[in-house]
């Protein structure tokens, strides 16, 4: 199978089963409408996907307003066959609490979720539900899923988005019963490396920086590099290296293109002085917020600077 | 109830049941022998056990070689009432298939364990159990006790730490089945802030920074302040201030004790420029190992400096 | 001789003879009635008077707008017994085309004066005196003494302050005759150290700053020391350091005064990582404008932070 | 008269009379056999007559072991229409007291000499000669000429380079009489732009960078963008820009050739963040030194990462 999509839609992989604020990351991307979306049962079987060329591209949340960086999906970006972040969708983290027809609060004995989920809602459930039992899931949707399946199941709720309910013709009991307000999600959709999106304007670029074990100034001489072309980094994350505590790479989401000057030379900068600089994308801001560049690192200031350079050159012998 | 130890012996909580990787954890510490190790059902219970008084510390996972840091942990030691880290333990990571007496292999269709463990062995079951189904679990341990317990249960094997194998009567069919080699968590002993342990020469601070909003300079300005008195870090995350994406604080474990003269100049430094810092302690590092200080920066280079300059100062009419 | 003002007055040198600009900035010190001024040969003379314990103090320039740092005397601080900086004054640098009473432009075929002022005046006079030739003078005071003297001299006119031309009788054929408008030299008194003067606010600390040979990062190292605790500088200059082109001290001015905390702790880092820092004192500026302290790095963040710090160092067993 | 040499031999100026330091430089450039010797009474007025197309190049002094820059030069290089500096040399400073044959230490009561050099002389004149009076010249050659002419003149010897003694028919009385050991000055040649010298592997660049005033970090933020390029700095000097005491420019002297990769982008970064950056010329460093160059920062280095970004960016639709 390639992934040459000349007589059918694109495939879309997503964390299943459908009913996840994944599939709803999905379902907010412009071509939602025409591709095939497909459940997968981890973040790294979907990347894994891709990369056999099984499925176009895969929605996987990157970062949490709560959580913070979601480890599966920046270690299975950072290693392995490349791939190249196309495109970011935000989607607002909100819980309901679902349940079949006709149950009432005080019928609850038992609620089934994923753990991650269970963590955002426990001072909820401390307060409404105390004596509830907690039932781990694989997956928010798969606790609705199962909830609403012929089977009997030990529960009689379950915690998740309001579109796993309505998929599974569960009512919601509650509405927003996250601790956290506001708690968002950021979706990244990972493809092989193809064409990259063209710059608009308002782009991030998404880099994974493994420094030299024998570098002294360390992260300090990283962010010189961002500094001295004027770059705002929107995430930083340090990562272990997997060889040992102590031993770290960098997880770094910029302000810009790479086709952008300063993000080019930033780039270019980073590679001479890393062990290695893996590039993970340049894409549309999901948020539309153009970048803002000062004036001595817009692509004008570069073209005129590099015309000086020239200029002085041309004299050489 | 208070934290008096008077004529009890401490209480110290951990991520229970009994089995689990922290509760190996506490086992290590000096004073397991003398505690009475009270199992939690979460790290914000364990927590919030402590700053009422009710345990005297919780032994908490605060970093994995695989995973990089733990957000609960981070995250609830970053809010709330302060607590200190008084004590770091390293763990090494191995899982068992544990069963009960008699089952063998072919025998398996499913297999229980908490999702963060399942996703370190997939590796293996796929290549060892490829049709086995996955059943998420409270925790490893809870995995253990229910398959060892009276109840019957839809699966035939644990994914648990051989202490749980152990305390339940379970056999390993395979050891070290974790796909990473070498993995290692870090823990660390939280406690209501009281007596600091002495600096042993081998030691580490652990600080939340956050930015104010209005700073230029950001991350860059943060890490002077440790460049100009020499201060390694060991770790650095940050961490969404769950106000929204993109605007962060800082989790920092650095080289060092408060008493030592670099690391209290650079907590100044930090407590002038930032909104907040937040001291989590100073204690000894699980490793032992001292400390690399540049002469430029030991104690003894401080006193000579405040020497001197108390010199010129005593001239000052 | 000693330094003792007991029963006579203050003795402060200058660079003589009687009617130099150097004359000038000592006549505009709080003490100038009150003294007795000294004329020197040379700067070198004038520090090595006070040295010896024969004058009080000196007056020297050390800075020119036009011409920048005055060597002799950036030089003549930065070795030998030390000595502190007590106080500084501007004086406007303005020359006069000055003769014997009743001479005329066109008798003037020669002008004698000290070469640095003929630099700064060879503009007017190209204009016009375009064929006078220029006799050196050992300053531009000697030029318009001797020109007023009683022997006859082989030129008609003399460069010098009006002053000069004042004391000796001479009058002003053309005044204010320099090339470069708005010329301000500065000059600093130097004594041998004693008490330093009080903080007023409006503060200046001068240090001569000698790097190790085996440091990276050099001349950025040093300033990461100002910047971090926001210390703006008003001068920067390397200095060869005399052994071979290529190594260099610097010689800087700092805004505020070494009772500030931002000065002192940043003394203390420059201490530790230079191989030499020597202190030339903290005085008055002359032009009163008080420092501008961002409030992260004032006194009050200082004692603010400290508290703190004593408040977690206070836990310690 | 242009600058053409068709015909004639190149005219280099040099600071006249015959017989100064600056003569010994041009004669020990590789031309100066087949180039016509130009003595100018003045910095300002040899480079002058090079803007003016009557003079080929000039050498000129620029840098003093002893004294620090030369600000004659720094200030005439700094303004005016563009010169390049296209070769440097060093000669080492060594003045010799010269009289008429026959004259005998006790006969001497007066010493004629540039202030300079009398400045450098003084602790040898102060031992052997302490009650000579120093009487000041245009120049060490002018004093050598004096002396050794038909008039009368009031001194009986004259400091100056041995070559002024040769030329006059001078003997020395006393030979290397500087205060300083191994005083050297460095001196470079200026020409109107023209062609570059080509890159040797052993150059400076001279450049004068011009703050906007509006920019905090100042001299931090310019050394950022040397450091992040690997660039060595060989000297460094503040220089009032005339307009007040307080506002500054920087000269500097860096390690490497425009054409050099991380000479070009630094120079850009330096061009964008600067009010102004004057390009003095890159040419063979006299010392034949070859540059320092960290492997992170070669050429080669520059073209692997630029390749490396060159294939990222060719993906962009």
């Amino acid at each position: 199978m390639t992934s040459s999509t000349a007589g059918r839609l694109p495939r879309i992989g997503y964390l299943g089963p459908p009913g996840t604020f994944t599939e709803m990351a999905l379902l907010r991307l412009p071509e939602a409408e025409t591709c095939e979306a497909v459940p997968c049962p981890s973040v790294d079987a979907a990347l894994a996907r891709v990369r056999a060329g099984e499925l176009d591209s895969a929605v996987v949340a990157i970062e949490n307003s709560v959580e913070g960086g979601v480890s599966a999906t920046l270690d299975g970006l950072a290693v392995g066959a490349p791939l190249h972040l196309v495109g970011e969708v935000l989607v607002p983290i909100r819980f309901v609490l679902a349940a079949r027809p006709g149950t009432r609060m005080e019928d609850i004995r038992a609620v089934s979720t994923h753990s991650h989920a269970w963590a955002q809602v426990r001072g909820w459930m401390a307060r409404n539900l105390p004596t509830a039992t907690f039932l781990p899931a694989l997956s928010n949707a798969a606790a609705a899923a199962d909830l609403a399946g012929e089977t009997d199941v030990p529960f009689q709720a379950a915690v998740c988005p309001q579109i796993a309910a309505d998929r599974h013709g569960l009512v919601p009991l509650a509405d927003d019963i996250g601790d956290i307000p506001d708690a968002v999600t950021r979706f990244v959709v990972a493809a092989r490396p193809g064409r990259l999106p063209l710059p608009t304007g308002a782009d991030k670029t998404t880099v994974v920086l493994s420094q030299r074990d024998d570098r002294p100034g360390g992260l300090l001489g990283l962010l010189e590099q961002f500094a001295a072309r004027g770059i705002n980094l929107t995430r930083i994350e340090s990562r272990p290296t997997k060889h040992s505590l102590g031993s770290y790479s960098f997880s770094v989401d910029l302000e810009g293109h790479v086709e952008d000057e300063r993000v080019g030379e930033t780039l270019m900068g980073l590679r001479r002085i890393c062990a290695e600089v893996r590039f993970l994308g340049s894409y549309p801001r999901a948020d539309r917020r153009p970048a803002e560049i000062d004036p001595d690192h817009d692509d004008a200031a570069y073209v005129s600077a590099r015309a000086w350079l020239d200029g002085l050159r041309a004299r050489t012998a």
